[in-house]
């Protein structure tokens, strides 16, 4: 019997730095369009899934939520925050790590950040989405909240969709300049702007993505012209919108899960049955996605679970053979699995 | 603006390794004392604590569990399988770590290895429940079911209780022989017995710790008689019991949490309004304990989330100052927080 523990007590653990040079040796857009396929891929199987509600401990300024899933091979869950006050003090609004498990064994096979694969997986979805919903063609999109999130909505919107065009609007205006330098060498034609109306001039796509408001009215209902496809992002919990009432009631609304969706996202402003259709059953062809040019299709996106387990996954393939991850000594496995104490009491200096 | 990310990027981690180191280094009867010292701390403010259910993910061949809690400041989850096959596979049943957070900001303060953990607080919670419990100047312990966990009660009898006798007994004689080795430089006489009834003889208090059966029956109702203390620690999910119901009966019956015992313990083998008295209540003195010599006390032991939570503190506190803990870059903190994807391009290569 060997005195040092099984190879199983290693988990393979991804670092900030880690992912952002996984991201890299890859190239960020080739690891949009991959995220979008694998969550494609997750969607089209999206009954299978084990879509256990998110587990959220609330306090005045702010919660921590657990998001678990399970495909019945393997089980993945997110630890993600969420605190509007945080920037004030230098921190991140949401940050957020993952972890995979066997189902079989119940043993972790994955750690990882997930602050930066969140932003990742959360533009993929978006773009994936639109994909299926925005008009044919569509090159221009307005960018309204130039936030955290906004140069990665960016490119995933180019490299999935095609847009060749972004017309950025936030209304802290240094913000807007931050993201057009980011995005100066991304091929991208990057118009700023000064206002709501004149970011959507133009632009078959709408992406909302503002994070600091309770119930705020980023568009009113004039704005919104026909055939535009919404990619609506920042609404995203009870009591935080961003769209008007109005809109809501002109578009074909689509969500990932209902029943968070009802509970966190835009249509939380509506009646507890107003249809809305699953994305899923767009994707595997049981329900319609946009059906005629003028209609207005709205993504009302909060996140979900499977998408975060999409993007685990993705990145536990990558990494392997790569030098992008170390070994943790995270769970105790004696060579003889009764003998937890021996391995104990072997390990005194 | 300087390229690296915050000190708040990195997450102190406790390795399996380092949490034997630590335990060595702080003496292993000394960490139980102090974890039953913890655990009994946060029972006397039980109120306060948000007591979530634990998250389960089942399949045919085990459990995922998620357990949070918060006390309003800090906020602690624990990762937790229990897969009854896996030492077949030279795999252990149980396997856990463990995360602390700031409920103010959301941030993790503490990453850990809980397997080792897990061991010393169940023993510690044992101990500190017998020691309101169990008959005054009790100094013999049967030890019923000889697994990973044995030896860590039987320490935590000693250092907490004053146990100074164990008898052991297992169904497979090899355990009894490990746990008897593993003991031999304790201090304790320790008895290897060839049945349950050989192993009570004299004892004071009876543990039963198996757990690979279902409903089983380690105790029958003639085995107990009046005047012990019964600590029951491997009946502690739905289906799996380990005492006879006739001696539930016969007892006082000492739970953590009603709701989750009900479902998990013992119990599940009483009405749903069978008379229990919650721990916390005996330790505040708002309810009675032992109360005369002939009296069975019966402690249905399942696990909650609060005594993760208080063992998580101390190793918080305990690794302060020594070499028993890495650093993770788990968390993406940008000097900026809206420019997270200013610091992702920084990182390129």
């Amino acid at each position: 019997m060997s005195p040092h523990p099984s190879k199983l007590a290693y988990v393979p653990f991804v670092s900030v730095e880690h992912m952002m040079g996984l991201v890299h040796h890859i190239g960020v857009e080739t690891v949009l369009k991959d995220l979008a396929a694998e969550i494609e891929a997750d969607f089209r199987r999206w009954p299978l899934f084990d879509k256990t509600p998110r587990v959220a401990s609330h306090s005045d300024v702010g919660v921590i939520e657990l998001m678990p899933t399970s495909d019945g091979e393997t089980y993945g869950f997110k630890y993600v925050n969420g605190h509007p006050g945080n920037p004030v003090a230098g921190l991140q609004t949401v940050t957020a790590f993952g972890l995979l498990a066997d189902v079989a064994s119940g043993y972790p096979r994955l750690l990882s950040e997930m602050t930066l694969l969140t932003a990742l997986r959360t533009a993929a979805t978006s773009a994936m989405a639109a994909r299926h919903l925005a008009p044919k063609g569509a090159r221009c999109m307005a960018m309204i909240g130039n936030g955290a999130q906004s140069e990665f909505q960016c490119l995933a919107f180019k490299a999935v969709c095609g847009i060749d065009t972004v017309r950025l609007y936030d209304i802290d205006a240094s913000a807007t300049a931050r993201c057009a330098r980011n995005l100066a060498d991304s091929g991208l034609s990057v118009v700023t702007c000064r206002s709501e109306m004149e970011a959507i001039e133009g632009a078959q796509i709408i992406t909302t993505c503002t994070a600091d408001k309770q119930y705020a009215t980023i568009l009113t209902d004039n704005m919104v012209g026909a055939g535009v496809h919404i990619n609506a992002i920042g609404g995203d919990c009870p009591g935080k919108t961003e769209l008007h009432r109005d809109i809501l009631l002109r578009s074909s609304i689509f969500v990932e899960y209902p029943p968070q969706t009802r509970i966190e996202g835009e249509i939380q402003q509506l009646d507890p049955d107003h249809p809305v259709t699953e994305l899923w059953q767009v994707i595997t062809g049981a329900a319609r996605g946009r059906s005629d040019d003028r209609q207005i299709t709205l993504f009302d996106s909060v996140g979900f679970a499977v998408e975060d387990f999409s993007a685990l996954r993705y990145i536990a393939r990558a990494i392997t053979g790569t030098p992008y991850f170390t070994r943790l000594d995270m769970i105790a496995d004696p060579d003889d699995p009764r003998d937890l104490f021996g391995m104990f009491q072997r390990a005194r200096p």
